[in-house]
């Protein structure tokens, strides 16, 4: 017989827990179409070429194979342009239909996209090998307009206002700007950013002792490493981070540049969604070299230590084919590895089913009345479930109780007239007459409600 | 540069069809759920041993292994019980599922699961390599109550009624019970029902004569095979079949249980969603040997020689673990081949995005306004987007006519003050004042139809 056991990093939810995932990714994309984000799905695979041409063999890439074998995708001939594996993110994928598509697409393109995504790391608390990303992008030809860089953070955080009144925590969404961490770097005559920029983002992990080493050994002096490391320490909700920034009495084009960017998106945030909507952290890096703009990260609370919910940022590259550069910004919020994390601390749903009301079912015969009840119920939304089997009535009850169904209805004799039905209100005990045709639950008991268990 | 091109049998739906496949997606998970299936969704790949215990080579799996090399997953060390492979269906996953947690589950246990599945089969029209598949099963322990089998397909037929509404072709849930026709064939005398149903499976592609071949290559006379042809021609919307199969003489307790129960289905699904809402249709075999009660097939309206649609049964053991037996009944519905058939004749959405309303820009200085009035709708659940730039408004117009948005939004000077606001009915050219506290579309234009393009 074959073993029956997880594989370590493919997560599976529990009915209840996939209860909350489905209402978490209803919020989301209720409030991306909202915003006129179209959806998109793309296929599970690409060309092993597609996916490493930027280098990227840390990413850990599955390939995949026919196990009855297939010549243009056997190990023994590798071709990298048939040779397929999952897509380790929705970046790539976007970018290569864009670029397959682009004459049937309408520019400015704003698509959303919540699909799996396979990583073959290894497995540790809050890193999946499957894991389910859920993301904006905006995408235009040539060029694309600032205002967007605003836009994409305040749709997601009208997401996570949402999230927030499901019972998830508050997520908190940081922002900065490569100009102005670039600008000031070149201000300080340090001639590779790139490099300061990489040391400045090991600072949770390594300390500033550690950051100003990792700078020495870059031949930066402790003079310049200091105004790198407080201009990292600076913090905002509003533009008045700009004079902390002046303070340190560094000049450059650039560091302007990204100043007035940075201020625009903070405040505009504050205008449409109220101060501290989007928080300046100058301490944002982000590893990725293709951002060239505004950068996000999101903290969630209580769970800060656990690194980003939430990022991405501007890339003036997105995708070209030579001619045409598509430009783009974008951001991917982690729902399994937020998920996975609320799941372990104990955050799951009221039930394990959908369904609001049992129906009782006294005998056999009963069931044709007790299914056209329960059909009546579901005519108006009503989520119901007949009893499998006849049952004396307590163990019809403690049916829904271990399933947490909150309603039991006692069918009277005819399923369209009131008379001799009623419902019990498990919980409270409570029971009372009511018609089929009118009864409905509270909405707070119509669907599932989100529970710290 | 990567190649960037199309992979054969991997549809990409553009983003218009997208909008059709969740509105079909949205109304198949509305009534699973009011039926009270709860959602699940199993890790994409199981272990190759799980895969294939029952020797299903023939389904061409996809093997999945780190690029950069695994011991536990290369094809040097391929241990069946570690290896991976991506699924290729719903049900095997499902019944580990089960085996995994079944004590954590409460039985009987309803699920629903929508997911994509991958095979590697050579492409051809309606056969695709990764699909989307959305099963629903029951499953429970030692026994399943026989009610099972007319409950299932008359959700399946909820949620086609559904479909039928938002525009697509009429599908016809037909089903048998292989209790009949094994009986059936025994009563005849024949020893190997199982060969002679895989035989009479093949009328539609090699016919009468064909089969008649096919059953005297395995000793069966023509009086015999003139029989089973007779059966497989019944058909029926009520159980007045019954007396048709009764009619050929043939006498055998199995076939009296299949009758029995098939008459069964077809009178209570008649009873309760009306006649013909389930059709007995006595030449359905279903090529897989686990059925063991009720089966099923569809066709939908238009698309018959394309095969069944929608497929399932009965089966005594989903799963067992050596001392716990779970017999099931389930249906899947073949979301992508379903609606790759459509979108070829034709069926997209009315827009490209979920957008009702554009709202316009004057200039630069009018987007604080024109983003707040967006706001409004949005807030009211009416999908708005500002236009990207400032422009003459028949270019914004022609902005929203290109992408099918139906209406063009000209702000007053307040978001919050009804003064100055007009809304343009892009299609009639109506143009009229709104108020953005108050305006709503009608429910036919707030979210796009479906269109025979």
């Amino acid at each position: 017989m074959a073993r029956i056991a997880p594989i370590s990093g493919f997560p599976e939810w529990s009915p209840a827990q996939r209860i909350v995932e489905l209402q978490v990714l209803d919020e989301l994309r209720q409030v991306f179409e909202l915003h006129g984000f179209a959806s998109l799905e793309t296929r599970a695979v690409e060309t092993v070429e597609q996916l490493l041409r930027k280098g990227e063999i840390d990413k850990e890439v599955y390939g995949v194979r026919r196990l009855a074998g297939d010549a243009e995708a056997t190990q023994e001939t590798p071709d990298p342009g048939k040779a397929l594996a999952l897509h380790f993110d929705l970046t790539v994928p976007f970018a290569r239909y864009v670029l397959e598509n682009a004459g049937h697409l309408q520019f400015p393109f704003q698509r959303y996209q919540i699909q799996k995504v396979w990583r073959g790391e290894r497995p540790q608390e809050g890193r999946y090998r499957e894991f389910l990303q859920a993301d904006i992008d905006v995408v235009d030809r040539d060029s694309l307009p600032f205002h967007y860089e605003v836009e994409l953070p305040l749709v997601m955080a009208r997401a996570f206002a949402g999230l927030r009144r499901l019972g998830l925590p508050e997520m908190t969404i940081r922002v900065n700007n490569r100009k102005l961490a670039e600008g000031f770097y070149r201000g300080l005559g340090l001639t590779d950013p790139a490099a300061v920029l990489r040391a400045v983002d090991k600072l949770d992990k390594i300390g500033e002792q550690g950051v100003v080493g990792e700078l020495a050994g870059i031949g930066i002096g402790p003079d310049e490493a200091a105004k790198a490391l407080a201009l990292a320490a600076i913090r905002g909700t509003d533009s008045s981070f700009v004079d902390e920034v002046r303070a340190l009495g560094v000049r450059h084009d650039l560091l302007d540049e990204g100043l007035d960017e940075l201020a625009q998106v903070v405040d505009a945030a504050a205008r449409r969604a109220g101060a501290g909507a989007l928080v300046a952290d100058l301490s944002i890096a982000r590893g990725l070299d293709y951002y060239t703009g505004t950068v996000y990260e999101t903290t969630m609370a209580g769970f800060e230590q656990h690194g980003s919910a939430c990022s991405g940022g501007r890339y003036d590259a997105l995708a070209s084919d030579g001619r045409t550069t598509y430009p783009g910004v974008g951001i991917s919020f982690g729902v399994t590895r937020v998920l996975g994390l609320l799941f372990g601390a104990g955050l799951t749903a009221a039930r394990s089913v959908p369904t609001a009301v049992l129906v009782a079912l006294a005998d056999e015969a009963a069931r044709p009345v007790a299914e056209q009840t329960a059909d009546r119920l579901r005519d108006r939304g009503i989520s119901a479930l007949v009893a499998p089997e006849p049952a004396k009535f307590g163990k019809q009850i403690r049916f829904a109780d271990r399933r947490g169904i909150p309603f039991v209805w006692f069918p009277g004799p005819d399923a369209d007239a009131a008379d001799g039905h009623e419902i019990k209100d498990i919980r409270s005990g409570e029971q009372s007459a009511a018609d089929p045709l009118k009864w409905a639950p509270e909405p707070a008991d119509a669907t599932p409600g989100v529970v710290l268990g």
